[in-house]
């Protein structure tokens, strides 16, 4: 313990409003920071914020990308705890898609189970992408969600 | 009030109970009522849940089609009180969806404001489809959703 | 609507009150139910609870064992919809098993971690046995669960 | 208290935090800390969280293992006070047992009472194993659980 | 199912109302009823407000005693499920009891981990009793709790 | 404000932390600590923790014995504000007692009207004792809770 | 058991319910009927309520002015198990008071153990009144509580 | 922002903190400054927590009275945020306050109603006090309440 | 209690569910009630759901035109309690208000303060109008509320 | 990472908290501040709170006016994740505001379907006022909220 350095305490939060601060400095989006590491914007977002973990290929080059200490790879690299404190989220923004589960949570089920069986869309095997679509009675947000299907098991 | 009968007590939830019996005596899917009445299975099965609200057009196609009281159009018409009464849906396919919000939703936030400004997407002005994506791995649940993005208001 | 009989209306929960009468009535143990349906007594006791869904070859099995109406068949094979009303168990017995979550919940995960990478422990390819385990200081209980290992996606 | 130190105040919370640090610097794993000290990967990991108390033995070979201050055994061997925050927990891998003990808690209760009778499998006398299960369709994980069976008394 | 009774369908609720019924028909005091099948008071109110599970024997003395129906013997066997509604009791007398735990729970536990050592109070292998402690400045009531002592496992 | 020093700003949790260290390091139990005294182990333990006041004799009394500075005497004698966190207490050995009111409150209850009238045990005007008792079959611990009688007033 | 009749299962609810009709038939006040019966507005209204016990003589005169059948006396008698549902209760009338505890219950205490010592205000044996004051700025309402001082006892 | 001073940041629980150490060391007592700066207790107290807002002439009263720093004198004055932590208080002096409230409130309501018609006894404009009333079976605390009238419009 | 007749237990809720079904009846918009009984559409509304008390005039007036039985007068005049079961409302209409407090809450407390001092906007000295106001982008919905300011006493 | 200002880590709350200084130090007002930059006192005071996102040239003047660093202004453009912590708020004046949603949350929106349709006032496309109005019986608080009414999509 006697040659303990700071870097060794970092843990994802630490790294996470390292990474707010540098992709500011740098001018830098979300978008294009994904597209600089080669990953999609939603996983790469999710994953600064520490709730992903990335590949070490992928942490090296936005530790390259951004200039962190090196440290901060490995921490990248650890697999998450992923905590949210508000059961139910106050921002507007987040709070809509909380109510359109609580409107339509059902209703995807009843299809799913239409459509598949008995099971569920995996939130683990799965995928998103957010996007704009232009309209000419206002701009939209499309949000697709992708996920496999998983029968339950009988046994 | 002498002249009162049992269909002007008739309810959203009673109405429910009706069509989950008449679709099941009638072997229809939600899919299949859905296209019988020209909507979405999405809006379909959630109006029919109570969670939307028929024009008087629709409504009668689906008493038609399900051969319903005369009465049950009426309510079918009625805005519906959006009631869940689970904070934290238990049910593990629509839990799945609640932990997407949690895990998700503050990346979903962050780049629409990247993309459109401040704002959110309208669980209003929206629309929704749930299909199946075959794959070699096994088949995906495919979720679309798309909302009017809406910005802040200053003044 | 006009030909609607009492057993149009059944749900998960008449039928496993139906269940619960009938196997008091017959003498019989969910061991012994389970071994004639050629099923698992974990499965089939959730089942019955309304809590799984059954195949139609294993519902007329449970119809013809216990006597049931013919219509409690279909109901069986419906996809339930999964709801638990104590957020924490009160039941010493189940509160037992949260209170393992609890302890040792973080601990499952990091071997979860260490052993397989960034992933978890399926709950629905899912299965589980309740044993008998002998021991002179008091016979044991032994809870297996087997649950297929899902990485998470990176996209 | 005039000869108050820092290592004087130690508590199990920062006994963890030089556990996290020197495993990570030794390249250490879970389950080689376990061999070492010649305990389970389940209680060893439990233990160096703060959720189960050290013998004196087991501290000293933790201590000598990863070169912990000498004082840190004391704090290894105190009974530990367990509290978890969340009550529902967010994290997905630990979700799901918590899923489990809401889906399959009842079916448990109820196997019990058919094969020992009115009583639980206890969490104190207790112990568990995390193990990989090699399968065609994908690796599994394998959970084992044993608690002693105690009757309830009457008087 | 064709020839179920209404006896078939009772539970512990019911067998409780009745005992409530026939003890104030009786003019009997549940001191009085503990000592006439043999049992403490304590246990005895528990276990007809449905919080315990009685012998066979036990439950035939109390059918007897009562004049209850014959089937309730077989409810008053079943091993319950022990359901409070209330997180936070209001009643103020047990109110007072949760205070109680919230005041000294520490206490106690730093007491047992004193004498004891690592291990907890059973709630299972556990008895009560209540009674009354004359005194000149008004008289006093007496709990008494004894628990078998359960040592945490290390494995 | 001007001569203001740090002993000026000692709290109750200030104390319990000065406490817990100069117990350890004296080597002392909570037992002999309350022997020392002349009080019992469970109120001085609670004392301590801040959960009751000290009398000045009392006061003075552990302040030499753990050679406190003198300032924490006046703080040991503050009426304490008693505060807990958790609802439902996580730790397995305090929950054991939570879990104890919620089986047998009701019945503590019924067993005071019986015997006393309508109307409560105190839990202001109480003590309780927590001792070892030798068995056969393991040691048992032994709480024993004695409040006043308090009856509710008609006017 | 088989000559049971209905007044047998008569609980506090059912009584409050009568009470409330009758009190509405002969156009009585709850001050009317607390004065008839010698006992005053708040303690009679409460009792009325369910929340406390009557005593046999008021018992009687309660059930003579109101004409209840006989076996109300008996349920007015039972010492009351008092249970609210709302924590915090929503009627604007009712949750100022309760304001008024989360405002000024910290001052009260203050003041109580300024004034008195270590202890508290009891609200069993305690009594309120509520009164009419006339202002010229608008009439006030006046509370009266009092409870009798109860030291914490130390042992 | 240049000249920024400490005095600048301090906030009401600051200044909350400075009295309550400036109390200790005068060896004053909450009815004693409350006689000082010429205002009741309960006001005085609740102030001095930050509970309500002073007037300039009283707030420089409390600020030459305790010696505080002047700049406190416009924290004194500022109109505060009333928040308390606990939806049910824990400590058990406030906690009888609530019970009251839980046990009475609906009391309290309907002798309001049918003195005064529909409406609430305010809060706002409300005082209080807490004193001590001698009795040969025990000193007691009596507080006393008074809020104006307000009834409910209708328009 | 010989004479009870249905009428005689008649309670705000059956009286709503009258309303609703005579209105339906009748064709009437609540605009078109209020207009009718000479009050505003938002009191009329929320009295007729239960949430305020009709004065004589007004009941007779409401019970004469929906031709409601006579004993819903007397109903229509008492206090109501007003409970709400959601403590955040899930219907998005109602919940986008909560939203606002959430946001704007303590804004329009410190708008309230800069202006009027410390004290509060009643909400029972208080009234409301929505109404429409045509715009090019689109009709907006306006609220307004007027609530009496009330200024905290301080004594 | 290596040119890390004290600037590159401002947060909304530390600007919130240097607006809060920087007002009280040069005497203005929430209403002087919203005049001088050309916005409402509204959508002022809540921005400043950190609760909307600033223009450009609006963060530009406040910074001006207020010489808060320069850096500031960034952070006043961000968009905000708005958060409240209270579910429901203890602050008198605030929680009228909830009051009147849970009373009169029901009656806005019956009163908007009837007018408009089955749809919702916008919160987002949003504006407010707060002003005084003078009153011979007590000058009144008057809220003004206008949102843009949207309508449902059915598809």
């Amino acid at each position: 313990m006697k040659d303990l350095s700071l870097t060794d305490m970092l843990d994802k939060e630490d790294v996470t409003a390292m990474i707010i601060v540098a992709k500011k400095k740098a001018g830098l989006t979300w978008a294009g920071i994904a597209e600089s590491i080669g990953m999609s914007p939603v996983w790469t977002h999710s994953a600064c914020m520490g709730m992903n973990a990335f590949s070490a290929e992928k942490a090296a080059a936005l530790v390259a990308l951004l200039d962190l200490p090196a440290e901060a790879a490995a921490v990248l690299e650890e697999s998450p705890t992923k905590v949210w404190e508000q059961t139910v989220p106050t921002d507007p923004c987040i709070y809509r898609l909380y109510e359109i589960v609580g409107v339509y949570g059902p209703t995807i089920k009843a299809l799913i189970h239409e459509e598949f069986g008995d099971g569920i869309m995996s939130a683990i095997d799965f995928d998103m992408s957010v996007t704009r679509v232009p309209s000419e009675k206002g701009d939209r947000v499309k949000v697709e969600m992708s996920g496999k299907y998983l029968a339950y098991n009988a046994w």
